[in-house]
């Protein structure tokens, strides 16, 4: 009898719990979408600022504007995280091809990818030689590389529903590419970009030379001008000039920028939640990372606004310099590490503003399962996929080391459209699918302040 | 012991049929993702033919269009069904208004809603009154509307995560509110449109004069045209001008487009998947509706590339008149009825060509929870939501007489920010999102198809 009743109590506080849980999530998400500025956040990111490399005058203002947003939006504290960063330009570039039977050269579109070397602002002529895949390529004898430029065409899986293992599929052609093709004596590399846009915007990113090869210029082109190559090359020879005048400079000092709202119970654990302030030189940088940067410091205001006081520490990391070296992550975790900082857990978005569809859980499996049962309640703002065990590339170096990491996933379906092009930009972003990824955050960093993560 | 053998052996089949079942959804997914043909047969429609109205030009040349492209799908079948649509027109048009303290007339980008009566060429100048709801109007004297515009100032709630949910509570100020007005005297209306969009389209839309009132013109304006004119009526009266030819002429013939696979076992039993054909008559229609009638083709297509055959027969419905009648789903519906058609389920996409999310279920709940079975199935194609009880619009005539009735549930975040606009264009359409709709048509069609629907 005794324990009946006390089952019908703990059965009730369960339900309430669960209707107060339900009508903070339904609260949070009517702040967000009613009176969010995470859209005219990024457009000011977007629009004022604009694209911001590690290193360059953009990199410099968006942390003074992350700053301000941070005590615009109400955190008790905000401040610098000094991180040495590379310091790669582009300068001016170009990539001029002559087809079989014709005696000019003609521009097609092209961005160097990122770190890579240039030509010293020469000319570097040479024919292209045609590879679909590594396998193709290691089959070629060394004569035949030696001196050319060597174009892998390997396409991006339109047929792996996820986007994001098409992209670590087709992404290795463009992070070991050049040193694959320098290994055996090319004089440069040409990738197809590791895009599933059915257009002609060219998508730089990170490549890095293998320390044992000579160091080759390295571009990509759209996918139009690829299938244009890749004809063209069925028919005949055709010979290439490239000009570039990208380099890598020293590396110079620069900050992740951090804002904290104080834990009522445990100010000293913590719950950090971020995007990567950095950007590729090109675009806005809009969905990666502007997006991720906008929606951590809603979850900031948002507590504020509805006067939540969490248990645990909740920090938005703005973290500089994911994109062609991850300094930034690496200078917090090392900070996090000396100075002792318990992390109960990382949240990191950067896939996207688009429509949530769930969190990565890169996490010990009794920690999923407490998540994965939240997700009735996140049901009805259309999150609901919890199966994948990804966090995020800035928080990575914490996730190495056992703290609990999870990874916003929105709908992929577009990302890798625009991704590391001109065509970032904030007209890209939609504003309600934007806020409904800030509403998902915030109400994960709500239950997870609210119960700890066991 | 003989039922434990029975049991192991029914649960291989079902282990067998499943992952049959899981290899033939990954084949369909794989194929249209690599091979179909779908955006680039909305790129025909939309920029080869655009803006498809019932009566109109271009409505008989989308019916030629959709003919020709189910041939080239590989129909066994397909035919045109005659429909008597109304003929509404719209022709020059025009709203200027002049605020408090100023001479002069503004232009203001303006849209009549559908089926609504114009001026006739002439000019309605008349002071405006705003009512932000029905029941602010209901309040006020009868003599303070007469002659008067009346503003519905009423605001799409962006806090209802589901779009549609807020389409069908703005949209009643579209379709009632010319008469509401009316009743009480009115000589015009506006409306806010109904509308997500943070921009200047207008939104056009179906409205209907009650019998009982006389008709007056009636015109939609953008949120940011709206936001400006309440920002004037504080500040004191403003006179508007409405110029509009806008009509609706007699009825005219025009065609459903069917084209169907006979089914194998049961040729006289059928599932239907369709989408609508007419638009209206300002952007391409690319997203309502042209996105469902491509992939009502593509569901063929992939059928006869992957040598499916069904069993029960499979037709792909281009209905005529949702916009603004009905008659294309009204008669379909009659000749099912005449010819003693037996429908196991019918299927319509009208919510834009954006990512899959799952399908609304208007059925008995034994075949929902049927459906609701293959929910693992859909789910790595990121389909997972099966709890609405929703349909189409056009498959409703038969809905009401209890045929099984099933809607694809897209992302429904961007949806009524291009909605009956002249921003509903091909550009706004995502190829992979797209595609991956007609995928899980296909699959729904599949699987009923293989195990009819009890």
């Amino acid at each position: 009898m005794r324990k009946s009743i006390l089952s019908i109590a703990l059965f009730s506080v369960a339900i309430s719990t669960y209707a107060q849980d339900s009508l903070m999530f339904r609260r949070i998400h009517d702040n967000i979408m009613l009176h969010g500025t995470c859209y005219e956040d990024l457009r000011v990111l977007s629009k004022n600022i604009g694209h911001r490399l590690s290193g360059s005058p953009q990199a410099e203002q968006a942390i003074v504007w992350a700053q301000k947003a941070m005590e615009a939006a109400g955190a008790d504290k905000v401040w610098l995280q000094p991180v040495d960063v590379p310091h790669w330009v582009r300068g001016k570039e170009y990539l001029k091809l002559k087809f079989a039977g014709s005696k000019d050269y003609k521009n097609v579109t092209m961005l160097s990818l990122g770190n890579a070397v240039g030509t010293d602002g020469k000319v570097l002529e040479a024919p292209i030689i045609i590879a679909n895949n590594f396998e193709e390529f290691e089959k070629m004898p060394a004569k035949d590389v030696k001196g050319k430029i060597v174009f892998f065409n390997y396409r991006f899986r339109q047929d792996l529903p996820h986007t994001f293992e098409g992209y670590g599929d087709a992404g290795t052609y463009r992070w070991r590419g050049p040193s694959v093709a320098s290994a055996k004596g090319a004089a440069g590399v040409i990738i197809r970009s590791v895009s599933t846009g059915l257009d002609d915007f060219p998508h730089t990113g990170a490549m890095r030379y293998a320390d044992t090869v000579k160091p080759i210029p390295a571009i990509a082109i759209g996918n139009t001008s690829a299938d244009l190559l890749e004809q063209e090359l069925r028919k005949g020879a055709v010979q290439a000039q490239i000009m570039s005048e990208c380099k890598m400079l020293g590396a110079v000092r620069s900050f992740n920028v951090i804002g904290e709202i104080t834990g009522s119970v445990y100010p000293d654990k913590y719950i950090v939640v971020g995007g990567h302030l950095d950007s590729w030189d090109v675009g806005d940088g809009a969905h990666d990372d502007g997006a991720g940067c906008v929606q951590s410091i809603e979850v900031l205001r948002t507590f504020k606004a509805l006067n939540i006081k969490p248990r645990y520490t909740i920090r938005a990391v703005m973290f500089m310099n994911e994109e062609n070296g991850l300094k930034g992550g690496l200078a917090y975790n090392d900070s996090a590490l000396a100075r002792k900082e318990e992390h109960i857990l990382a949240i990191e978005s950067d896939a996207g503003g688009f429509s949530p569809r769930g969190f990565g859980l890169a996490m010990e499996e009794s920690k999923r399962r407490q998540i994965r049962s939240y997700r009735k309640l996140f049901l009805p703002y259309g999150v609901y996929d919890f199966e994948r065990e990804e966090g995020g590339a800035d928080i990575s170096p914490m996730q190495r080391r056992g703290v609990p990491c999870a990874g916003l996933r929105p709908d992929p379906q577009r990302y890798f459209d625009l991704h590391h092009t001109a065509n970032d930009v904030f007209e890209q972003i939609n504003h309600r699918e934007l806020k409904l990824g800030a509403v998902a955050l915030t109400q994960l960093v709500y239950i997870t302040s609210t119960y700890g993560l066991k």
